[in-house]
């Protein structure tokens, strides 16, 4: 029970149909880490800049659940954080990116302290493969490493890329991504050539179709909960992975997570992200307990006894 | 158990990435016939011309299942069967119509015979929702009535679809079909605002991401089954609810159908639809059997089981 995130801390600021949000806390490694601390403590590796304001840093410092650990985060002085600034149209499952300032982001790794190496699970949130690779080395004993990646990679990084999926047990990317690193239009053809480049598992995002299982003992395909409510899609993709990752690591991850494992594990990523998306940034996780995401998932568990 | 079905009867011409079926049969009621008949007998009304080919009556003959009454198929002396050509791209989700003969459906209604006169369940497939109304005055004694539409109707035909609308139990529809209809991206919000035009359930046809349904009772949304063989889509929302009403019919329905009898019809909608789309026309669904139906549904209960 020692999971691991690394990824990035970003300054967000976004506007979807139904509002605006300015200059509020996100990024990869902080969506995950709230989604996953509400079933395992969480560390977490990441650089922001001298500019984070310090009522981020409570935030981080006051998430509900296991809490997260942040040795890892690196204030770093000098630098500026990570900004995006986006725009999600009426439909909410399509956004432009009306801005990146990739700040922090584009200079050198974050540091992982030393009481950290002996990390069992690591999840390697979307940035540079070689990044990836190279924070990955860090942690000798892990059990169980999933990373997740994006077209950007999937376009000007492949070999990159490839080296990665020879040394992690399992991929999370979405629908489109997919399609791309595998020329595979059907995602179940699309994630079994994912296995054949490493991986065990693969789990495709479809976001509002909600998300798919392909795994050497079977297929899975899982809806997203119904959401009738959808104010900010940010960090869908970023706290389903938590969910996922958090339920996995507070369980045993010295063998391979089984079929039914990772579909448990799927169900509760599904049940985190339909909460994180009724409002902006962190503001509904903050709000929420495990005995929320369990109502949930019971919900959801009935929805689904066919 | 009284399954009635109109709509259309077609001589389909259909090209895929996986190959090309010139002139074969296809139709809504077709395919819906042929999914509702391992439930249930059912009752068909439709006209085709006098070119419909033998061979294709002799299908429907034999269909597997319970079969299919033809006592309403027309062949019209001197009509054309109505024709359609569609081509689909390497994403399977979207097709073009590239030629479209409407033939006898430009013509006269079908004649409903008198003895269906006491059809219990009505299914109306995609027509001008005049032509539906008209239809279902004929089945006095209807328990439970559910239509299917188009985005042409809801375009052009809007006050007949309206009143239709108020007639029937249930519709059945794609999403852009229901955004379309109720002016709401939402999902949920679409299906609810139907809910307010009359019928007491939506069920939202979503392809290859599955299917929902919104109830005063509850929301359910499944997933398809994770198809990996796509060789033809044609007839796979016409099949889903072939399946859905097949199983509704074959118990009582007397009373409106339960939130959870309505979620086990989906699920064989969705299992009948999954062999549909692994061959082209009906060529799957004739070599099936309820016992390989049954099969699927125990899996894809499995796989649901979270």
């Amino acid at each position: 029970m020692s999971l691991i995130v690394t990824g990035s801390i970003g300054i967000d600021t976004i506007e979807t149909p139904t509002g605006k949000a300015p200059e509020v806390l996100g990024g990869s490694v902080v969506y995950f880490a709230a989604a996953a601390s509400f079933f395992t403590p969480v560390r977490l590796v990441g650089a922001a800049g001298e500019d984070f304001p310090p009522a981020f840093l409570e935030t981080l410092k006051h998430l509900p659940g296991h809490g997260v650990d942040l040795a890892g985060l690196e204030l770093r002085k000098g630098s500026k954080t990570f900004r995006w600034t986006g725009l999600y149209h009426a439909n909410m499952n399509v956004r432009d990116t009306v801005e990146v300032q990739l700040n922090v982001l584009a200079e050198k790794l974050p540091k992982v302290p030393p009481a950290y190496q002996d990390s069992r699970q690591v999840f390697l949130a979307n940035t540079h493969p070689a990044g990836q690779i190279e924070l990955l080395q860090q942690f000798p004993k892990a059990e169980l490493v999933v990373a997740d990646t994006m077209d950007l990679w999937i376009n000007n990084e492949k070999p990159a890329l490839l080296a990665l999926l020879q040394k992690v047990h399992g991929l999370v990317l979405n629908d489109s991504e997919a399609a791309l690193l595998t020329s595979e239009t059907n995602l179940v053809k699309a994630a079994q050539a994912v296995l054949k480049l490493g991986p065990r598992f693969t789990v495709i995002k479809k976001g509002e179709h909600g998300s798919m299982l392909v795994h050497g003992d079977g297929i899975v395909a899982l809806p997203a909960w119904p959401a009738e409510a959808v104010v900010d899609p940010t960090g869908a993709g970023d706290s389903f992975a938590g969910g996922m990752m958090g339920y996995l690591a507070a369980g045993d991850t010295r063998k391979p997570p089984t079929l039914a494992a990772l579909r448990k594990a799927m169900a509760y990523g599904t049940v985190v992200a339909s909460f994180n998306i009724e409002a902006f940034s962190l503001e509904r996780l903050l709000q929420l307990s495990r005995a929320d995401l369990d109502d949930r998932l019971a919900a959801y568990t009935r929805m689904l006894a066919v």
